[in-house]
Order: C-alpha cells, then sequence, then structure tokens
C-alpha cells in the first residue's frame, strides 16, 4: 500500500475523532481518506432457556428511527470485551449471563471506520437490574429465535450488525 | 423521543460531515450525540453462472488491512442505489450484470453513522472493463459459494456488510 504523507485531525469527540490522511500513490498522485477513529464495541446476542431472544428497541437519533437491535455499546477505556459485553447486557436488558462465549468480531464500515465489533452468545441468563445511561430510549422485547431470522431478511430489522450477529449464529449451529 | 436543542457541524468533508446533536430530556438534562452524516452505500453480491461468488480483497487505510469483501460503494449525488450497485460491480471487478434485484438494506452502523447499505444480488454476469478510483487497491477473486459462506463464519472475512449480505442470501435461498 502506499505511505501516509500526512495525517490531520478534524474532529475529536467523546465518541469517536476524525483524520484525513494524505497519500501519495507511486505515480506521485495525492489523494486523501476520511477515517473515524472508534473505541470498538460489543454486539450479545442473549438467549434464553427457552429459546428466545432478548431483543432491544432502541430509538437512534443517527437515523431518527427506533431499531430492532442485539443488545450493544462501545468499550469503555481498557475495558475487555468480553466485560462489556456483560455489562452492556445488564445495562440495557437487565440480564445477567452466567455462559458467554465468543462468536466472531467484524468491521462495522471499514470505509470510512475503524470500529471492530466483538459479537458474544450470552447463555445462562438470570434477570437483574437494568441501569440505562442517560439519553438511551430502549425497550427490551424477547423474540423467538425463528421470528428473529425471519426478521433479519424481511426487512424488519434494519441494523446491520444484528442482522450479522444474527444469522452468523444460525447459520454455525445455535438455532437450529 | 426528545427535542434536539441545537445542531453543530464540526467536520465537513469528500465523504461524511460530523454533526453534534444537543438534546434536552423530560427531566431538563441535556446530553450530547456525535453523528456522521454520510451519503449511503451499495453492497453488491456478484453469482457466476457456476455459482461462484466474485469478491474482492480491498486494501482498507481505515483499519490498515487487507479484507475480504464484496464489491461496494458510496452513492454518487442524486444517483438511484441500483445505478451505484451497477457502476462499482464494473468498477471494482470488471463485471456487468444484466439480472440485478434488491436482497435488502441495513444501516452499517447506527449508533453513531446515518449511512444506509442499499443490498443487490448480481447475476447473468459478462467481463467488461474495470476501472478502479484513484487510492483503490483491489484484486477480484471468485469463491465457491459454500466456501465463502464458511469464511464469514471462521472469521476469514471481516468486514461486516459483507458477512450480513451473504448470509442474508444464504438464508432466504440463494445459495442452496
Amino acid at each position: 500500500m502506499n505511505d501516509t504523507v500526512a495525517v490531520e485531525a478534524t474532529h475529536t469527540g467523546q465518541l469517536f475523532s476524525v483524520q484525513i490522511l494524505h497519500f501519495e500513490d507511486k505515480d506521485g498522485r495525492r489523494y486523501t481518506r476520511e477515517v473515524v477513529r472508534h473505541p470498538g464495541a460489543v454486539l450479545v446476542l442473549p438467549v434464553l432457556e427457552d429459546g428466545k431472544i432478548v431483543m432491544i428497541r432502541n430509538f437512534r437519533v443517527a437515523v431518527d428511527e427506533r431499531l430492532w437491535e442485539l443488545p450493544a455499546g462501545k468499550l469503555e477505556p481498557d475495558e475487555a470485551p468480553q466485560r462489556a459485553a456483560e455489562r452492556e447486557l445488564q445495562e440495557e436488558t437487565g440480564y445477567c449471563a452466567a455462559a458467554v462465549r465468543k462468536l466472531g468480531e467484524f468491521y462495522t464500515s471499514p470505509g470510512f471506520s475503524d470500529e471492530l465489533m466483538h459479537v458474544y452468545l450470552a447463555e445462562q441468563l438470570t434477570p437483574v437490574q437494568r441501569a440505562l445511561e442517560p439519553g438511551e430510549d430502549i425497550q427490551v422485547q424477547c423474540v423467538d429465535s425463528d421470528e428473529a431470522v425471519a426478521m433479519a431478511l424481511d426487512g424488519r430489522i434494519r441494523d446491520g450488525k444484528t442482522i450479522a450477529g444474527l444469522l452468523m449464529w444460525h447459520a454455525a449451529d445455535g438455532s437450529r
């Protein structure tokens, strides 16, 4: 790949920052790429004893819509992804999981962002206390796993990470 | 949802812009959300007559890795998504499709971005001329559909939109 000529910081915020990277290709042509620097995040697929999936209906100001999602959230500084998964599961749904294992990881939008999403399966759930953060507007709803997969295919689920996480689990073996 | 009190623009770039939205909840507590405003994008799942999928290995500066992906790209101003899908397929892989149909759409990372990804299946492919944009570093590689699904599950594919698109198609009916 070509060398980076310069890095310019344009936005430094609470959740992410933005850099403009300047490159020069082998023919001397210069071009730039804008990049969001993100701390990374976790996605949790919580499965109850009866096979239902604990989903949330999350109002997202970025898209001005309430979306069907799996519980998720960004990593806190120095936080291990599995710890973040356990924390977000409890904060957003009020469940605590005795069995948590990693299903995979992916970049949500590597064309402009380095956000890496760590995906966890959470089982052996017990109800505890929810603890939403300021500004969070989240409703919990449990959904049959077959229905959740159908929702990922027919357009009712419009969140890419939730589609990917559900279908990874379904295709691997989990829901059958 | 709570009312927006103010909108502040912090970054205006070639690909996206960033806004800080200021809110006040029903108890008078103020909070902010940072949002990436993105023009939207397309993802193309190109299937050859022999069942192989036309994939790309794309160097992504945002994550400093070469990723396995399906062809994709952002919408040009006023461009219809299906037209963008046909254009990106040709530019990145050198194939033209006689049959293109929509499989679905999703937000890639609605926690901080409004990027909407339109997903198309492209069939009846004929080779034409590739036309990479400046700075694009893309290799074309055709992959058996069963192998592509396996790659989405075992961690070889690290691009979320590609995992979602492949598994939507696989779960719906396409690859079986």
